[in-house]
């Protein structure tokens, strides 16, 4: 549990020890919360207690079984004060049950902004304690490299947006100039980094969130990257599928964490699960969901 | 006060009732509060509690005589629920002295999680209730537009970053290709939208920050959008000086809010305040290095 080594080896002893790279995005949705969850009042606190409880349950139900959870600040931060409480909650609760918490939160600030953020966040002398974030890389190398240095510091991880999974995602990262892309310039940017601060299985802390939805360039960027984890987002709901990720691990079967939200948290409310488990059951389809998937990302004969 | 007229019109009429475009940035900073607001303990809520007292002193010095406030997040995040808790008090706090508040989040993400961080923080609805509140575009079109909508909706803003202030920021926003920056993609995506969603001066719920740090680039892309708000970071302690932000405002002097943070927050720390008011006096100093900004941006000769 402690944060004695490089989180890039922590992950990967995470990942062999579940013998999988599932991750699993804790993102509490208001609409589509089980009715068992939805709590009788409509203030903040209480949906903000609604979304501790149901996200407390999926922890129990994934711990063990998988390396890592992903909590989407988003939802929380909706709720105001309140769903900040329940977030600082789910992530002592993902901690206690010996998981990994990668906050998805998109951060991105320059200079002591930056340091701000990071030291908010990461690691055990953080407010938040988490063991990575992930965060944006608009604004250039200089609200980055603030980042990385703290993540370090701390043994801690930063996840750089690099090439997304939405439809959109080319608008900006595709653009091409002098025969590099914008989103192979953040690869550049982040490798380098790694290139210099690797742990014992060669991977560094920054770290890469590159789209299930576009495989051949999750391919390309594995390449350029060696030495960087990946968090694969737009598994399941969002369409990728196990045959279009990959391409991101490496021989060993590292180096990619691979993320889903609803397909796992709400599967109570799709086939075949909504059949077999239905809304009281959703506790079960969670789990089915998530060995479903585990299954899918493990087979042998891709 | 009420937010029914869009939020375009609602700043002009701010900044026209002030007679200035100056506005201050909430950046409560451990190492550089006066040591009169330092906290006695060193929990979290201590300084929090001291972040509070901070903001509230200076948002009763500034208002009346500026038009918004921005509070940066980032300083507030770092002190866990604690600091979010100062936070909504802050912004509270501001709204109620008759302020706007534009929050600096730069946040970000996709499809619904982008629609839950626009309604989560702006509007009379909203459980931070913000007027407006900084986004950052990696993620592309479909990251921006459920912001945009929001916004729009509810008679908020949205400030996009366009070309920020830092040293670093070329490394994506100056990449060019077929004829056009990345910042330029950027800056053409949000003045369309203005261009559909105009209030009665002629500018829409879509604005852009530019920093101050770069004037020739701020007349273009003034030039570029004449229907979008102009959120101009970079003044004073970054540098930025009056004569770089002139290019940001329109014929009548609208079109552009400047900010400056530590220059005016922690004013008591420099030449000529440090020897005028001295520590105990850093209120005085923080009335008069906004009445020096203010008498900088009015100036008629430029």
């Amino acid at each position: 549990m402690g944060m004695h080594e490089p989180f890039a080896d922590r992950l990967a002893e995470a990942v062999l020890r579940c013998g999988n790279s599932a991750m699993v995005g804790l993102d509490p949705r208001r609409d589509l919360l089980p009715s068992s969850l939805r709590p009788g009042g409509d203030a903040p606190a209480d949906w903000a207690e609604s979304y501790r409880r149901f996200c407390w349950e999926v922890i129990d139900v994934v711990a063990g079984r998988i390396a890592a959870v992903k909590p989407q600040a988003a939802f929380f931060e909706e709720l105001g004060p309140a769903g900040m409480d329940a977030l600082a909650s789910v992530i002592e609760r993902a901690r206690e049950a010996g998981l990994l918490v990668i906050l998805d939160g998109k951060r991105n600030d320059i200079g002591s902004t930056a340091v701000a953020y990071a030291r908010g966040y990461l690691g055990e002398s953080s407010a938040w304690r988490c063991d990575a974030m992930t965060v944006s890389p608009y604004l250039g190398s200089d609200s980055l490299e603030p980042f990385f240095d703290v993540a370090r510091e701390r043994n801690c991880g930063v996840f750089v947006l690099v090439k997304t999974s939405n439809p959109g995602s080319g608008l900006l990262q595709d653009v091409e100039a002098d025969g590099r892309t914008i989103c192979e310039r953040v690869a550049d940017l982040v490798e380098a980094f790694n290139m210099e601060h690797a742990g014992r299985l060669g991977y560094g802390p920054a770290g890469a969130v590159v789209g299930a939805t576009y495989p051949r360039e999750l391919e390309e960027l594995r390449e350029r990257m060696p030495q960087t984890w990946f968090l694969v987002p737009g598994f399941g709901a969002q369409g990728g599928t196990a045959d279009d990720v990959a391409g991101a691990f490496d021989a060993y079967g590292l180096g990619a964490i691979v993320n889903s939200s609803r397909g796992i948290l709400y599967a109570y409310d799709r086939s075949p699960y909504r059949e077999r488990f239905g809304e009281a059951g959703w506790r079960d389809a969670v789990s089915a969901a998530l060995d479903a998937m585990i299954a899918d990302l493990t087979r042998r004969d891709r």
